[in-house]
């Protein structure tokens, strides 16, 4: 599937390309965001760029005018019903050669929208209020541990991309991460979540992972509706002894892997911040 | 610095730019490599190339026509006399969204050349006969591993980037790297050789680090003047008791951070494969 809309720095140029000395091209020097798309308004857009602010702010770019990220993305959406828009942000363009940052470099924007995927479609119509599982594995490779680099959405993602290759080689939805010390961290393109008597838990996100947004809606909605739930340091044992397991992301919202009925309150409390997205 | 020459796909086009929907923005999906050009030609381009093919195979990235690219660089190279090539091969554009690739990508090549840097030549020219001596820290930032991109030249480097940044504000040549266990790496850009009783000792590079082109042409020339060498697990304690440390990269070739007699013997030997490269 390729986008049906490319905006980079705002304008929709014939060929949609960005500089060949970018540093998100040249290092990976640079944050993203997948955002949904329903009814014409961003999910969490609010959410989304705070953490793209954040972000921008460890890795020291900055990335001026949030205002016209925002407009942007809101009039993007406007003109779809569903969809889902990438949002990249890079340092820009290298004014010097080498991997040092100089100061002087000026953030490239690229804003893409895709349609709606066909597979989510299906998975939400295969069952009337019974959701389905998804075919959950764990992956050969580990996810190397940084603390500089932890909890940022960020372009470096070739262990992303390995592990998607692995997932697609064994036909599953979705392949569950440890890092290299043994810690379970999230999917590849998804954070987890196990249930531990009654007790949501899911993995402290201070050495690798990406902190998705979903993430932090279904904390702050369980605490919301008095669900215990804690981000603790978890591991294989953690995993095999849940009683449910469910997995997140912004296009997934909550889908299950292991059900039960701590998942399904959960579903039912996030369901309707899906469907009717407030704006931000 | 910007590059005086910019070949994507092999073409010269008016505004060099990679397509919005690259791999290589997106995921920092593919490698790249560095190489030094001297008296018009390539140091060592058999060694970058066969490196490139390795990362290729190991990312499951079809690079295509190496033939066609060795020509290319060959004959980037002979218009000028010195200079450094970069040269960048992604995955290509996505032919869908998300981390998987499909198999059916294009890779992307660019290559950009520069003139020799300035500072480096200013460093050449320091002293007579007398190596001048890199001033070199220890970074904050550790970096985390994982075998599965352990030795390749990949485009993920933000680890690179910050501690690079942190290089700068600390106004050093180099920045040494430990990894999240505690072993020694490299430097931001360079790798790492100590001498410890006569012994050439180097980080192995199973868990994290860039297999360096001079690192190995420094461990081939070592064997064959009769020097023992050996790459090894190293930690703090084995940096600071070095009796001499050096630095390598395509640019510098071997640089003294803590001088000593064994260092000096290794710089006479690559010299003349610096000065006057063979082809390939």
């Amino acid at each position: 599937m390729t986008p049906d809309l490319i905006l980079i720095d705002g304008k929709c140029i014939a060929v949609p390309a960005v500089s060949a000395l970018d540093r998100g091209l040249h290092f990976g020097d640079g944050l993203f965001e997948t955002m949904a798309v329903q009814k014409g308004r961003v999910r969490f857009l609010a959410l989304h760029l705070e953490r793209l602010k954040e972000g921008c702010g460890r890795l020291g770019i900055d990335a001026g005018n949030f205002e016209a990220i925002w407009e942007e993305a809101v009039r993007v959406a406007k003109e779809q019903g569903r969809a889902l828009l990438k949002l990249i942000v890079t340092r820009g363009e290298a004014v010097a050669r080498g991997y040092g940052p100089k100061g002087a470099e000026r953030t490239t924007r690229v804003l893409l929208r895709y349609a709606w995927p066909a597979d989510s479609e299906a998975r939400g119509a295969a069952g009337e209020g019974v959701p389905p599982v998804l075919r959950v594995g764990v992956a050969s490779i580990r996810l190397g541990e940084n603390p500089a680099l932890a909890g940022l959405k960020h372009l470096n993602r070739l262990e992303q991309v390995l592990a998607s290759r692995e997932r697609q080689e064994r036909g599953l939805d979705e392949l569950l991460l440890f890092s290299s010390s043994g810690r379970l961290v999230s999917g590849t393109m998804s954070n987890v979540f196990l249930v531990h008597r009654d007790k949501l838990l899911t993995p402290r996100l201070d050495l690798c992972g990406v902190a998705g947004i979903m993430r932090r809606v279904v904390l702050r909605e369980a605490a919301r509706i008095g669900v215990l739930a804690e981000e603790s340091v978890l591991d294989r044992h953690d995993l095999d002894a849940a009683t449910e397991i469910f997995l997140t992301n912004a296009r997934w919202g909550i889908q299950p892997a292991r059900i039960g009925p701590l998942t399904q309150r959960l579903k039912a409390a996030i369901e309707p911040l899906l469907e009717e997205p407030a704006d931000g």
